[in-house]
C-alpha cells in the first residue's frame, strides 16, 4: 500500500540545496555519502558557484533544474532556507529535509523562522524534516542523505549481515540514531532505515515511526524519544504497531532533572513526564530499554529469532563457570532454567566426557564441542518441548578455529523454532562473527544483554493489546457545582463523585454540634470523624481524623478535638465541618489515582496505599481509560500483588471489584478531562473476595 | 616484604612435565606460550619420549634436572600426577599447577586422588594449585602458564595500554578469568596477574587473592567466585585489602537453583548462600558486580582515575541528545548533576555556539569541539570545585579524527585531580582507543556501565572498614538448660534470651487459669496474651494471639479461646500455657535475624518487619558480631529507613536503641554460635528517639 512518505524514503531524484567540492564539510559530505552509497536516483547538485560538482551538473537554483524532484536536501544558512524553500514549492519537490541548524534550538527569532518553514508546509503540502536534522539513510534503497560518518563506505570492507530481518531506527537525535545503526551493523543486524527528526517543524517522530509500522522491509523498531510532538500520529502508530505484532524497542531519555532541563533548551521541546512515556509504551507492548547496547541486543535477537512459546530456558556451555553465570542471569530476569528430562540428559551425555553435565546448565566441555556434543545438543535442544529457548554460551574469540560448521548449524537456525541466543565470555573474532552470520546467527557479547533479551522476548510473546475501552454508555453530568475551589476537600470531592456514578459509604457532612445526634444515627456506632476544609489536604497532619470512635460521648469530645487542632494548626483554614461516617471493614489498602500528562493526557495509576507508595514506590500508570480487564493486567503487575492473592494464608482480596473501580475512575478521567485535573483514591479498602471495596478516603483537583 | 607465593608467581624456573611437540594439543601450547611470552627464566620440558623440544633439552624425569626448581607445570593423564608430585617433592620443588583434569570434579576415585594430592602439599610443604587449573599469567614476571588462548602473542599486535594502574584477577573458572583479562586488555587496562584457582586441591582463591593483596603490581584486584573454599585466607585477606584501600571487585556466580546445582556438580564446591556473600562483601566494601563488561569498566575507571571527593558530576557532550541519556543515566545511579555556577558557564560560553549550553549536561556541540571549548570545559570542571567527576559523552568513531590532543588532554589526566570518564556513543575506533590511552585515558563504550562505575567509585570514596567487635566483654552463660527442644516456644526463647543479656519486658507464661490473677496483676491491663508451644511457631495463624485486652473478664474469656483454638488447629502440639504480657507502645516494626551460613559462619539480618520483609526483601545481612555503629550503618542500607528517620512527619524512631540491639543480638550469635544456630526477634518495635525499644516476639533455634 503506498504511503505519502514513499517519495521521501524512496525518492527517484534528489536536489541537493547548497551541495559543495569541499569534502570536509559538511555540505560536500552530504553529495559523496549519497553518491559512495551508490544512490541509484537522479542527483542534482544546487549551487549558483559551480557549474558541476564531481561530474554532475550543478543548477544555480532548484527552478533551473526542469526535472521532477522527490527530495530536496538544505544544507544552506539558516536565514536563507525559507527562501529556498519557497523556491522548491514554485518547482513542485514533494518533500525536503533541512540539515542547516539555527532555528528553535536557538530560541527567540531563529524559532519564528522555524514557525515559517512549519507554515509554509501546511499551506504548500510539500513535506519538511528538519531543520537542525542529520538526515537519514534508506539502505534498502540506497540513499544516504546524511553527513552522518557511520554511513561512510570504507573501501574493501565488507558489511556484516547475520539477522533475516531488518530494523528501522527512529531517532529524536540523529547522534544517537546513527550510533544505534553503527552498533547494531557491528553485530550483523540488517537495517531498513535510521531517520533523525531534528527539530520535526513539519514531520516529526510520531509520522516516522508510522512509515515503518506499516513498511514492508521494517520488521523491528527502534525508536530513540526526547519528547513526542505529533503525539497523536505517534499513539495511532504505536496502536497498529501493536495489532500487526511488530516489536517496538524505545528509548525514552529526559528521565532524570538534569536531564529534563537539558531537553528543555536543546530540542526546543518540553521533555514529557516519564511515566506517562513508560505507560503508553507499556499498552502498545514497546520493549524499554535504557541502555545502548541492551537496546541492540534485544533488536538483535528479536531480528533473527522466532518469539519462544514459554520461559523455560536451556544454558548450554563449554565451560562451567560461564554456564552457571548464563543460568544465574537467566533465573534472576525471573525465568525458568528447567533440569532436562532422564531421556534427553541420557541422549546429550552420549557425546560427553564423564566430567560433563546434561542437567542445565548443560556443560558439554571443551572436549565435548569436538566430539559434536555441542551441535548435537542444539539440535535436541531445539526439537524438544522441554525448553522454549536456548542460551549458548562460549567463547569466540578465535581468528580460526570456530565450533560449529555451517552445513550443520544453518539448518536448525533456518527452522526458527525457537530462540537460540549465542554469547561469547571472550570477546568474539571478526572471523566469528562472519562465520556465524552465514548461518543467520548474532553473537552478543554482553551476558546480561542476553537475559534481557530473553527476558523481553518472554514478555513480548505473551502481550496482548487491550481492547478499546466504550465509554459512550457513561451519562455524562455537569459537574460545574461541585468545583467550586481549586482543591476539593474529601466531602466534595465524594460528592462529586457519587454525582458522577461511583458507589461510596453512606457519610453525613455535620456543621454543627446539633447535628451530631442525627449523623450517629444515620451511620451506626463504631464511627469515624474527619474534620473537612479545602485548605486541608493532608487531615491527618493536623490531628483532623479519629477512628473507631465507640460511645455517643466520645463522638461529642471528638467533634470539639477536630476542630480545636484545625484552628490551633490551620488558623486561617476555611473549615467546612466534620464527615462523620463508618468505620470500614478491613481489608488491603490500595491507592487509586489519575492525572493529566501534558503530552499524553488522562493517565490512572494503582498501587498499594500506605507507606509503600512512597517509600517502594509500587505503582503502575496506564493512560486512561482502561477497562476492568487492563486494571486487573495493572495490578498483576505490582510487586505487592501477592498481597491481593491471599499472602501468608489470608482471604483472597476482592481484585475483580477493584479492577471494576480503577476502571470507573479511569472513565471519569477520561471524560471529564476538561474539568478535571487529578482524582486521588487514598485508600481504597479491598475486601476479601465477593465482599467489594470500600473507598476511605477521595480528593478531585480542578482543572485549571 | 617476601611472601611464600612469590616463586610461584615471579619463578626463576619452570619444569614442564608432559611437555610436548604438539603445537595443537594442550602441553604443547603450555611450553609455547611461556616461549612466546618471553619467559626469562630457565625452562625444563620433562618427557622421556624427547631427547629436546623446539631447540630446549627434554628431560626423561624431573630428577633428571638436577637444578633448582620454582615451578613444576604438570599437564599428563590424572592416574600419573601424584606419582611426578612425588618426584617433584624428591627433587625440591617449591610449587606445582597441576593443569590435568579428572580429580574430585568427577566425584569417586578420581575425587580421592585429588585427596592424596592435597595430602601430599600438607605433608611435603610444596605448594599445589589446581588440579584442573588453567594457570596462570604474571605479566609483569612474563610468566605465562597457561593454555589460555587469550594469552597467545598475535605477530605485529602491538598491546593497547591505558591505565598507569594494574588490575590483578584471580578466578575459580579458568575460562571466565582469562575472558575478563581478553576484554580488559581490549580497553587498554593493564594487567598483573590472571590466576585459576582449578580444583584448590592446595592453594585456594583465598590464598591468591591474599597474594594480589600484598603485592605492589596489583593496583585494583577482580575476583570471580563460584565458592570460597579457604575461607579463613579469603577473609583475612579482604580485610588487609579494605585497611589498604585496594578496591576489589567480585562477580559471585551460583546464585540462582539452577546456578548452585551446576556449581556442585562441576567444581565439586557447594556453592555457598549468596546472602552471606554479599555481606561479607559489603563489609569490606568489595564492589560487587554481575556483569563481566561492567566489572571491567568498574576496574578500568578505578585503574585510570582518582577516587572522587563528592558525588557530584558533570556531563559534557557533543550532542544534546547523548548529553541528555548520560546525565539520565548518572541521576538514576543516585549521583547529582548540579547545575554550574553563572561564573563557570560564563567562562564555558566563551568557547561556544548560541545554541550550545554550560549548564549540566553541557552540550559544546560540534563546533565546539573544533573551537576548543570541550578541552577548555574539560580544563574548567577538573579545576572547579563545583563538581566532583566528570563523564564526556561523545562519538570516537573515525578513524582519523580525534577530539583531542595529547598535550593538552595529558596534563589534567596526569593530575589526578577527579575521575574524568570517556564514554563513546559510537564504537570507539581502535585509532581513539590507542590515541587517547597516550593520555592515559580508557574509553568506556558502555553508558549505563560508566553510570555504574561512577556510583561504585562514591561509594568506594565513603567506605570505611569498621572496626573489630570485642566480645570479651560479655560474660558467657551456659543456657543449655534453655534449649531443650530443637526450635524454642517464645517463652522459652525469650527466657534464653534475657538470661544471655537482653533486655526484655516482664511477661508471665500463664500454665493454668488460676495463674491469671498474679499475671494481670503483674503486668497490668491493656495487656497481650499469646498460645505458647514450641509446636507452634507462627501463632496468629492458629488464632493463637489476643491484643489490647482491656479487662479481667476479657482476659479469663481468651485464655480458654486460645488454648481452644491452640486444640482445634494443631490438635498434636505440646501446649506450655499462655503468655501474658504488656501491651507494647506504638513504634516502627523491624524485624533483626541471625543464622549460621555454611562458609561464612553467623550472620545478623536486620529489615521492616510486617509484610515488607517477605515482599520487598528489604534487609541487610552482615557476618555477626557487628558494632552499634556497624547496625547503624546497615539500617541506613534499608529501603526503608526513612521511615526510621521521621516520616511524613512522624517523630524519629530510637535508632541508637535499635543499633545497640542489633548489636547485642549479633554477638550473641557469635559467641554462642556453637548452641544456638538461629535469632528471630519479629518485631521489635522502635519508639520515638530517647524512649528505647520493645521485643514483642522471638525465636530461638537450638544447633544441630
Amino acid at each position: 500500500m503506498p504511503h505519502p512518505l514513499d517519495s521521501f524514503f524512496a525518492p527517484s531524484s534528489i536536489a541537493l540545496i547548497g551541495a559543495s567540492r569541499d569534502l570536509e564539510k559538511i555540505p560536500g559530505r552530504l553529495l559523496s555519502m549519497l553518491r559512495k552509497n551508490q544512490y541509484p536516483g537522479k542527483l542534482y547538485p544546487i549551487n549558483p558557484n559551480y557549474g558541476d560538482i564531481d561530474g554532475l551538473e550543478c543548477y544555480p537554483s532548484i527552478s533551473d533544474v526542469g526535472q521532477p524532484i522527490d527530495l530536496a536536501v538544505v544544507i544552506i544558512p539558516a536565514k536563507a532556507v525559507l527562501g529556498a524553500l519557497e523556491q522548491c514549492v514554485t518547482a513542485g519537490v514533494k518533500n525536503a529535509v533541512i540539515i542547516s541548524s539555527g532555528f528553535a534550538e536557538e530560541g527567540g527569532d531563529s524559532a519564528a523562522m522555524q514557525a515559517q518553514i512549519a507554515s509554509l508546509a501546511r499551506s504548500s503540502g510539500m513535506r519538511i524534516s528538519g531543520p537542525n536534522a542529520e538526515g537519514f539513510l534508506s539502505e534498502v534503497q540506497k540513499v544516504a542523505a546524511t553527513f552522518s560518518p557511520t554511513v561512510d563506505v570504507k573501501p574493501g570492507h565488507v558489511p556484516l549481515v547475520a539477522t533475516r530481518r531488518r530494523i528501522g531506527i527512529v531517532a529524536q537525535s540523529g547522534g544517537i540514531g546513527f550510533a544505534i545503526k553503527h552498533r547494531a551493523k557491528a553485530l550483523g543486524v540488517a537495517i531498513s532505515y535510521v531517520v533523525s527528526a531534528g527539530n520535526e517543524s513539519d514531520l516529526g517522530a510520531g509520522e516516522f515511526f508510522d512509515y515503518m509500522v506499516q513498511d514492508a522491509s521494517t520488521d523491528v523498531i527502534l525508536l530513540f524519544i526526547e519528547g513526542v510532538r505529533d503525539v497523536d500520529k505517534f499513539v495511532a502508530a504505536a496502536c497498529r504497531a501493536a495489532e500487526l505484532g511488530k516489536p517496538v524497542i524505545v528509548t525514552k531519555v529526559g528521565r532524570s532533572g538534569a536531564g529534563e532541563r537539558a531537553a528543555a533548551s536543546h530540542t526546543a521541546s518540553m521533555a514529557g513526564w516519564s511515566a506517562a512515556y513508560d505507560a503508553t509504551f507499556a499498552k502498545y507492548g514497546f520493549i524499554i530499554s535504557n541502555d545502548l547496547d541492551e537496546a541492540v541486543a534485544i533488536a538483535a535477537v528479536l531480528a533473527s529469532n522466532p518469539l519462544p512459546k514459554g520461559d523455560r530456558v536451556a544454558v548450554l556451555t563449554v565451560s562451567g563457570g560461564a554456564g552457571i553465570w548464563g543460568a544465574d542471569t537467566v533465573s534472576l530476569q525471573g525465568l525458568q532454567v528447567p533440569e532436562l528430562s532422564a531421556a534427553i540428559q541420557a541422549e546429550i551425555m552420549k557425546l560427553l566426557p564423564s566430567y560433563g553435565s546434561a542437567r542445565n546448565p548443560i556443560d558439554v566441555t571443551a572436549q565435548g564441542v569436538h566430539s559434536g556434543g555441542l551441535q548435537r545438543s542444539i539440535d535436541l535442544l531445539a526439537a524438544s518441548d522441554e525448553v522454549d529457548a536456548i542460551l549458548v554460551v562460549q567463547s569466540l574469540s578465535s581468528d580460526t578455529r570456530m565450533p560449529f560448521k555451517e552445513a550443520q548449524l544453518k539448518p536448525v537456525i533456518d527452522a526458527q523454532r525457537k530462540p537460540i541466543v549465542f554469547y561469547s565470555y571472550t570477546l568474539p573474532s571478526d572471523f566469528a562473527r562472519r562465520e556465524l552470520a552465514k548461518s543467520g546467527v548474532v553473537v552478543l557479547s554482553g551476558l546480561t544483554h542476553a537475559g534481557v533479551a530473553l527476558r523481553r522476548m518472554v514478555e513480548r510473546a505473551k502481550f496482548k493489546l487491550a481492547p478499546p475501552v466504550d465509554v459512550a454508555a457513561l451519562e455524562v453530568r455537569d459537574l460545574s457545582a461541585h468545583l467550586k475551589s481549586a482543591v476539593l476537600s474529601e466531602a466534595d470531592s465524594k460528592a462529586l463523585l457519587r454525582e458522577a456514578g461511583l458507589a461510596l459509604p453512606d457519610e453525613v457532612l455535620v456543621t454543627e454540634k446539633g447535628g451530631l445526634d442525627a449523623a450517629i444515627a444515620r451511620v451506626g456506632l463504631p464511627l469515624v470523624m474527619k474534620i473537612q476544609s479545602p485548605d486541608i489536604p493532608h487531615k491527618s497532619e493536623v490531628g483532623g481524623v479519629r477512628v473507631n470512635i465507640a460511645t455517643k460521648g466520645e463522638v461529642f469530645l471528638a467533634y470539639e478535638a477536630l476542630l480545636d487542632n484545625a484552628r490551633k494548626h490551620r488558623p486561617n483554614a476555611a473549615i467546612q465541618g466534620v464527615l462523620v461516617g463508618p468505620m470500614a471493614r478491613k481489608g488491603v489498602e490500595i491507592i487509586i489515582g489519575t492525572l493529566q500528562d501534558a503530552t499524553f493526557g488522562p493517565m490512572v495509576m494503582v498501587g498499594l496505599g500506605g507507606i509503600t507508595t512512597e517509600l517502594f514506590r509500587d505503582v503502575i500508570y496506564r493512560p486512561a481509560p482502561v477497562s476492568a480487564e487492563e486494571a486487573s493486567a495493572m495490578l498483576a503487575e505490582l510487586k505487592a500483588a501477592p498481597l491481593l492473592n491471599g499472602f501468608r494464608g489470608a482471604a483472597k482480596a476482592d481484585v475483580a471489584a477493584l479492577s471494576q473501580l480503577i476502571a470507573q475512575v479511569s472513565v471519569l478521567a477520561a471524560v471529564y478531562r476538561e474539568q478535571i485535573a487529578e482524582i486521588e483514591i487514598n485508600p481504597v479498602l479491598v475486601h476479601p473476595q465477593g465482599q467489594g471495596v470500600t473507598v476511605v478516603d477521595a480528593l478531585v483537583v480542578r482543572k485549571t
